[in-house]
């Protein structure tokens, strides 16, 4: 399986699609989940090209990761939410939709449900809730 | 949140517990999870004590992540499988029940459907599934 460059999130890392972004480095981005499952649903991805685990370097790997660790705690903090949720997809059958190597983050609340896939967001609350992981983000 | 080292996984590591083990290196261990939501449904944990990702360090995301890369290869080529989800849950509304790190890898087929959880396996299936992944592996 090969990269494709014309991938929503590669446009979105050249600028050619708008997102809420949250936070980036010289390896990683960070942004909203348009159809978030929780509030505070976002995205880590780097910023070099690869599909998923199957074809990301150890240093993609180390580089996400260690933004998936800071980005956690920040949403903890945004949300005041006593957990997080990480799912990663790899393939199609393994639920992946946009082929350009994402870990999902989920802030949870404790007995909560994630919502169904899919649903929209009103994109001021995105705005509001990008806001607010910012902030906790300047915190840290 | 310490670290208690009389949770479940702590005690596989030390040899008190059994599991069906399919790799180890010096930093990771891998075993099938004994209610699996997919055959070949697997933890990936690191050997040293973190309760999940919120306190790991940068070495042991690292370690968790190559052999977490590897043992998806192995569980596509074992089961031909097209696609892997990972899970991660962290803390107890984050969906963590066992507070050692652990990464879920399961193989996934086109259009199939996770099992529930909570439904514990037959042994001797498990260990079928064992066989076949650690045959994989000692291909790759």
């Amino acid at each position: 399986m090969t990269y494709d460059p014309d991938n929503i999130f590669a446009k979105i890392l050249r600028g050619e699609l708008p997102c809420h972004k949250l936070y980036e480095d010289e390896e990683t981005f960070v942004f909203l989940d348009i159809m978030p499952r929780a509030d505070g649903h976002c995205l880590v991805i780097p910023k070099t090209p690869c599909r998923n685990i199957l074809d990301a370097s150890e240093a993609q790997m180390a580089a996400v990761m260690r933004t998936t660790q800071k980005m956690a705690r920040a949403l903890m903090a945004a949300f005041d939410a006593p957990g997080v949720t990480v799912q990663q997809f790899n393939e199609a059958a393994g639920g992946q939709e946009v082929f350009h190597l994402h870990f999902h983050l989920l802030p949870r609340q404790e007995g909560d449900r994630l919502r169904p896939p899919g649903q929209m967001a009103d994109q001021a609350v995105l705005a509001g809730h990008a806001e607010k992981i910012r902030a906790a983000l300047a915190q840290m």
